[in-house]
């Protein structure tokens, strides 16, 4: 059961499992680069995407004269087994690896020579009849097929991304509705400031990070720009004339993804601007969604000592000391999410910036971040909205009380009274403890009518004349 | 001439310098944040657009029926002696401060409000005829005044950076023009690969960075969006119904560039997304410009012990011990601050985190690190530009000897001879030191004819058929 | 087989897998986390450090008369199968959670309270005999327990790394001294210096890397400190007097680690500082690592059009394209895991800033993260040890011909003609090719005799007389 | 008054405004750099270590008998002078540099070199008497003497910081026993957890900030290894044998720092690893503040609707709009050095990271950041505590009234009921509102007596037994 078979490349000989599709560049990869413990195969979309590239690469090859029919089928129909899934686990070398995708680009490569040479009646390994470099790879170089493919994976990823952020803003407007009456305090600066609805609070969180959606839509349509036909440095080596333009529209129609050639291979070739901004986007998403799980911890502060104007659901015990604790388990962890996310920003930016001449060699670590960041904000957003947004409820004496009882309110007088009167009536309110509706009719400067329907927190919820 | 006038606020009297327009609010501030020692002088944008909302929102209250026409008058050619920049000494506040802008807002307010008292006859601090809070500041608050300042202020900003960015991608076109027939190798993770043109590399230098004008006149588009009329906390207390729209509108005409009003104030107000996605569009640029200044360097490394394809211009003598040593200095300074423009794109992140609830109190470092970006992007890109990229020269026969010389150019053959083939040439070629011409020849894997056509460098810069 | 067995807490009963040792509140873990996929039994050594912790409070809690013997010895030989390894599958909880480690403690609580409540010859859940609460828990809380095991889990990992890192300085050491007389150019700004050895290169290396060492294990040394007897917030509520010094002579005697109680339990509780400085000594390790495979990967540029002093050993083609392509791969995976060192960094930073009042509870990600690059580190130095540095070797004629060839040889001459006549000899062996031996000899400023020793670049390498 | 005198250097003449000191190389600096409009200026203890290392560096090169007498004498003084501060202002060039510090190396030797022609009677320029190159910079470069005097200006400026840290550190301690009776609820995970006095609150300030005095202080001990007698790439070349101990010795003695000479020359010259590790001491200072700040801040939100457990001093009116608004300003603005100092340290290890052979030639930004971070630092923690901490002041009853009114004091009853029961109790509490002590007593798990002992809020400061 521990067979193998030798395959050879410019180091030599090299065994490699009797069964594996892959071959012996593969091989040396998973001998290389024992880092992460994370494999390409934990990232299904990338391989089905490393399989579209394949497939419209040997379709393009072939309707420019380069491949028989007989093996542009077979390859095509072993690129359409690698998109189906079926082939992961033949994928099992390490997300963060050197060489610049070269090992990434040779495993599928491989996989589908051989599944290739499966179907046309060949054993494993036979490469004179269908070759991992001179057809599968034909007219591709790693520096055009895998940043292709890692876009592809990134177009069908942020489409997977961009929907979870849509429900959890649904989540938020939702309950912005239900506390549409929920009147409350706002606060800046941590200070009691003036009147709004939790519904409103609620709102904003929908409004702001649906404004994310378009935002990561945008940038992730700077995806669609590959560089196919590119080959090693952008000049279109061991490319035929057109090649470029036909494998996009290609691409395109196979993937159904409006993919086009970008418009300088040279430059598109060695760029990482697309990525860069991307992951800049999700960093924005991170920055807004903590900011969030701040307020909602913050808002369902206490029980007793707390501002306690929410509460979240419980989702489990608190403590393994403290009795009857709950905590505000699924905001802290969307926080830790976006802190990984942000720092994981940074990794990009530094893969990013380490690019030099004709190609940025960091690519691995720089899409393994990315990846991740997906992963973790889709998780993160489901796990918010189910399990923490949808069942939160509102405290409504708790917040009608704290504005009743507020100095804030004496805002409202500015038009009335002015500044400077307003100034000393909240002076005198802080100091003494008395209310500012007191002050005022005690101090005789507005009557009682008028004060009622200014300091009336519903008057105060938007602009009045 | 050390002379004094008494102001007082909440807090009670405090002497302001005689001659000051500034005024009680202001002096706080000075004496409160001695920080960076970096005024808000030192942003005369920044003034500016303090100036220009002022005129929008006292136009606004003018037209609403609000203020006087001759108070209205007076405030508003104040605040044109402030966008004139002739008051810029009067905003001495340090630019990292507390108060979430507060001071800056009160500083334009009793600037304004103290020339208007004297265009209107009356002594500076005698603010019942013009009150900073009451008359220059009706119907705002700081939270809505002083990000749409700096929002108007970076639309400004923006158009200088993207303007030197764009001289700087003309000037590295230009040379992609000049060094058009210079031939020379490319290189993938520094080893050498296939031939390319030394002008496109330059050109390809001039596309990514010219990608980067575009994206950030996109970002800075956001800024367009303003929260005039959120006055608090974005729910509009005390500001009249209408406030909003037609403030914008104002501001739009006075300003030039086309304001509106965000569409949901109470979200708008604390939102920071659009200056998280600006400082990542620099910090894109930041990390495309570090790598090119990378690139110069490497090409002009040497002059014996190098790579040495392009000459820098010298700028300076290299060395206090070294002498005739010329240093890549330009570039190198142009790295460092590509390094500055990524460390302030994460204070940004950390100060846009940080916001809460109905506000985010750190603005003010946060728009100080934009500020300083463009500041030394703008600077950089001009030394660069000027220093450097105009009076690069290229050292022709250098760069073809090395494709002479090559192993790389091997690469060419593989649609004739096979990459297995190809493989043990080069492998031949490097262990012994020949050419890969030779081998071929003597190896009888081409004819000596089809090998010259296809081994010329000249046929490698582009697909062929 | 599915079958499940009833617990019950706080917020009421659960069905828990009827063979699992954990119980109800790990079981709402599992489904309250679904982020990373990485579980706590992907670092055993945490796992570990766990059974540790909580023998020592057993013990401590026997010894004080919390306990009966018979449930001390129970409790304890609990532990011990928890440290032994063979439970790790009992830790299923994601590594980022909420809950400021919670679901860990009660994780190993209600483990070693089955395994305990299993040698008691009861059956899993029966708590009233052993309580994870009340009796594995005892005098202590989550956030007591949970970060001593985070560091007594890190002082075990550091001491592996810092062994990794010991033999990777053991293997630049070796080179340093196998390269001892490679004459080559040294390199200032990418610009070429004064002669030096390879061999002073690669100990320098050495000698940088050694350096981090001790840097690593001081830092590492903070960890010792531990705040058991904290239990919630410091103030040692339910934990009787004597117990915290007590508990840390305890783990100090089991563990084997100078444990010792921290002298202000309030400020250890929340406070992440010796996270955020070993995380940073990591970071500076990684910065250091960087700089020496940028290095790696420029000095072994080439073949043909490079510096080419050195050859990294072949690991794997280096292209699918480009036959005979070997590229640096070690030292780029190397890079990458840097970024990502780097970047984990910063997402401890913002953990560490996200502390609050009496708790951090952004543990989990935060040590996540120091795991994560720990785990990184080891198997890239590992890599970069095995598979890259033990097999380099010299291109010995190439270096010395680039010190032949060169003009900052003229260094050496300042003394013996001045800085300003050898400033004019550089320029003119610049621009007309010549050496700079022929210039000073025709220019009669030196004897041939003084100058051939001058120029001898043997005597170049240390100062001299 | 413009008049001009003329000077030559590699690159030819340029013309010196006739009075200044500096010559041809700083004006070319100048004029190449114009970055940040920040200058060397700006840091008078930089140009201070700049004057300490040449007098150091000519009292070892007289003494090892490189210069006569008249010539030492006359160098040694123009170093005194540079020392006294009355020279800064011709230090005129930007700190954001190219050239790895020879502008700056150049701008003292030049200084120093016109001085010393002054004193020995010689007109400016004439530097046939002493030469900035061949006399101040005898035996030295720029790849030692910069980041000599960096690393020496480091050593004070950590004095400074360390200083201004203790005097924070001891107005927390002052306001630890100020408010050692002030019983209040302390909060983990913002929730209510169990009883401490806010005495204990500001006391773990206290203390987790001294920590930070000595950490800094070690880090900063690094800087007392110095590279002098290096030159150029560590080899020594043109320093005589013995320079470097002698050197380190005199600096030493001058400057009253224990500094020694390096280990390794040859890996002390490029390396930065002191300046990332001081940095990141810095780092965690910040983000230990940052927190602080941030607990600040949430203790003294209300004054109706938030905590309210303490007052921070009125600084300054709070609001353009809200009147009677007081905002937590001090605590806002020492948050924001916080985010600049992070964001600094991220720039330091760009900076640090793009070392490259035997230089990093990133150092002017880098040291930059470090300079403005202690200097912003100093600030902040000066105004932190003259300005905030020395003046706030508890709400005692508030604080009190929290620990009555809590459910978290339910855990005191653990050791008595067990946990089942006491998170029954707790469930019910916040279910119905009623006390913890009423429903213990209604369910009679404890007596009266004992209940009163156990939760009596004084009980619970301590272990207990």
């Amino acid at each position: 059961m521990n067979n193998f078979r030798k395959e050879s490349d410019l180091l030599g000989e090299l065994q490699v499992p009797e069964g594996a599709y892959y071959g012996v560049q593969t091989q040396r990869a998973i001998e290389n680069f024992k880092i992460s413990g994370q494999t390409l195969s934990s990232y299904p979309e990338f391989i089905r995407a490393l399989g579209l590239v394949k497939k419209a690469a040997v379709k393009t090859n072939y309707e420019l004269g380069l491949l028989p029919e007989k093996l542009y089928q077979a390859i095509s129909q072993a690129c359409d087994k690698v998109i189906s899934g079926d082939y992961d686990a033949e994928f099992p070398i390490d997300m963060i690896q050197g060489g610049a995708g070269t090992s990434v680009n040779m495993n599928a490569n491989e996989v589908i020579a051989n599944i290739a040479l499966e179907l046309l009646g060949h054993p494993k390994g036979d490469y004179q009849h269908c070759s991992p470099n001179d057809h599968v790879n034909l007219s591709q170089s790693t520096n055009d097929a895998y940043p292709t493919a890692i876009k592809l994976a990134l177009l069908q990823l942020n489409e997977k991304l961009a929907k979870k952020l849509a429900f959890a803003v649904d989540s938020f407007r939702e309950k912005g509705k239900e506390f549409a009456d929920v009147i409350k305090m706002g606060r800046t600066q941590l200070q009691d400031a003036v009147p709004m609805t939790l519904g409103q609070e609620f709102e904003a969180f929908a409004a702001t990070l649906e404004e994310d959606i378009s935002k990561l839509n945008n940038n992730a349509g700077l995806f669609v720009e590959v560089n196919m036909g590119a080959t090693a440095i952008g000049t279109g080596l061991n490319a035929p004339v057109g090649y470029a333009v036909l494998c996009a529209r290609n691409l395109a129609q196979i993937s159904g993804y409006p993919i086009v050639s970008a418009p300088n291979l040279v430059e598109a070739t060695p760029d990482t601007g697309s990525y860069v901004i991307y992951s800049s986007a999700m960093k924005r998403l991170a920055v807004k969604l903590s900011k969030i799980c701040n307020d909602l911890r913050l808002l369902s502060s206490g029980p007793r000592a707390g501002f306690f104007e929410i509460n979240l659901p419980a989702m489990q015990p608190g403590s393994s000391i403290m009795p009857g604790k709950v905590n505000p388990v699924i905001p802290e962890v969307v926080n830790q999410v976006c802190y990984k996310v942000i720092g994981n920003d940074l990794t990009v930016t530094f893969a990013a910036e380490a690019g030099q001449l004709q190609l940025n060699v960091m690519e691995p670590v720089l899409s393994h971040c990315i990846f991740e960041n997906i992963e973790f904000l889709c998780n993160a957003l489901d796990t918010l909205r189910e399990k923490c947004v949808v069942g939160i409820t509102a405290n409504r004496e708790v917040c009608l009380a704290m504005v009743r009882n507020s100095i804030g309110i004496v805002t409202a007088l500015n038009p009335y009274i002015g500044y400077k009167n307003s100034t000393q009536i909240a002076k005198t309110a802080l100091e003494t403890g008395r209310s500012v509706y007191d002050l005022v009719i005690e101090q005789k400067l507005m009557s009682q009518e008028e004060l009622d329907y200014v300091l009336d927190p519903k008057n105060m919820l938007k602009p009045h004349n």
